[in-house]
């Protein structure tokens, strides 16, 4: 049963481009049906098609009306965004807060919409006389204007995600799949004993505090097959040198510095 | 404690206007430090003024860096927000994931930034290389790209929510308040008494079920003390038309058909 998504009413809209922009916003959310009432362009308008980025259908699709009324009368419950507070005693949900309860109400087959006023004057008091709830979100108090398509991008975002289940962390692991504790405690046995066999923990009191901390490092984000197999790579490359550039004859003064290991074992 | 907020990172950012809108978007949602990876607009530019709506401290306190490493210098925490899967095993957050891990890591000091790519190209991976995460949006996957104000909005309003305690939904009272349970059932019985008057309530059987209807109608959205007596005065109004208009003489079979009330009372 998958909801339908609310209806996206703009009243009065004056520009072109913010009737494309709130189609685009509408679509990345999932929404297709918008509702103008009353838009000063003539629509489709050519800058609205434009701005909208490729939401082409839902600008083609959306529909005309002479009235608020008109164009909520097929829904059950209609909010309305608006940033003033007014003299009217309906409740004040939030953008999120409203999403649920729009969620809900569209689980019961039940017609939701949102009401947006035009650009700068916002809603008339008469064309909420319709609305059940008034939306306000959460902003800066002190710069709370939202452009038109930024307040119908945050109210479709919400809707979405309050039906939304992607993992809120996840890894994208290799095919591979993790290092198994075997694979890890090998890689770290054998860190340990280069470390030993190069004096980095010869001092015995520490030692097992140095082993904890080194281990945390690479326990903290864990670890992948193929990053175990680069490690022991680094290991190999760090301690045995088997590719190291060869000495040059003319700098022996350098050679000496970095003398090529003597000890060759087979790296993994 | 009030969290530092996040830096928001420009990588590359082709458009004028777009840095304009993103520092609205920012300021929208309180945020204020904008940082810019070689800007291809020369800033602080008018378009870019233009378009920010009056976020102008915003734009003219950007910094200008010459690589992501010395842009996120300074900080803890980059997390990158990229539309694409990548080859790269890091971890992938949802933008509301990040926040709550963001005002985590800030409200223990540390500084935390999200990295943004260009306009067209995304994010190269040599700029993902000090990235800690990614962030993906969950949207439409058949209509996913976001404006790149429109991506900064998205992340912003998600670390400004997570700090939010802004009640879900809430009821702006009147100073009088609510009406009480007492008020309630005095305009209840008087309501009831009427229609038991006027014969609505004549049929017995049927009577406690209207009753109950009828109350719940009004006790679903709660009363205000002031909504009780504009009832007490709708009730007054049809019972007793205290202000109907007198009818004409010249008409009087349409004065039969709604006398005046003979029993005057005064309202309440």
């Amino acid at each position: 049963v998958s909801a339908p998504p609310p209806a996206i009413i703009l009243v009065r809209p004056q520009l072109a481009e913010n009737i494309g922009t709130a189609a685009r916003a509408m679509l990345n959310c999932g929404l297709t049906d918008l509702r103008l009432v009353k838009p000063r362009p003539t629509m489709p308008h050519p800058r609205a098609i434009a701005a909208c980025s490729g939401a082409d259908s839902v600008i083609e699709s959306a529909r005309i009306f002479a009235s608020v009324e008109e164009a909520a009368a097929d829904l059950d419950h209609l909010y309305a965004t608006t940033a003033r507070a007014r003299d009217q005693l309906k409740p004040v949900v939030t953008a999120r807060q409203a999403a649920i309860e729009f969620r809900n109400y569209a689980a019961s087959g039940e017609r939701v919409g949102y009401l947006f006023g035009p650009e700068r004057t916002g809603l008339e008091n008469e064309e909420l006389l319709l609305a059940d709830a008034l939306v306000s979100v959460p902003l800066n108090p002190k710069f709370s204007s939202l452009n038109l398509a930024q307040a119908v991008l945050l109210l479709a975002y919400e809707w979405r995600m309050a039906g939304d289940a992607t993992a809120p962390r996840r890894s994208e692991e290799s095919k591979e799949g993790r290092a198994s504790k075997q694979e890890q405690a090998e890689f770290f046995k054998r860190l340990e004993a280069e470390l030993d066999a190069c004096g980095f923990l010869r001092n015995t009191h520490m030692r097992p505090t140095m082993v904890q901390n080194i281990r945390n490092i690479f326990l903290r984000g864990g670890l992948m097959k193929h990053e175990v197999r680069t490690l022991h790579g680094v290991l190999t490359g760090l301690t045995q040198r088997p590719h190291a550039p060869r000495p040059k004859a003319k700098a022996p003064a350098s050679a000496a510095d970095k003398p090529p290991r003597s000890r060759r074992v087979p790296s993994r």
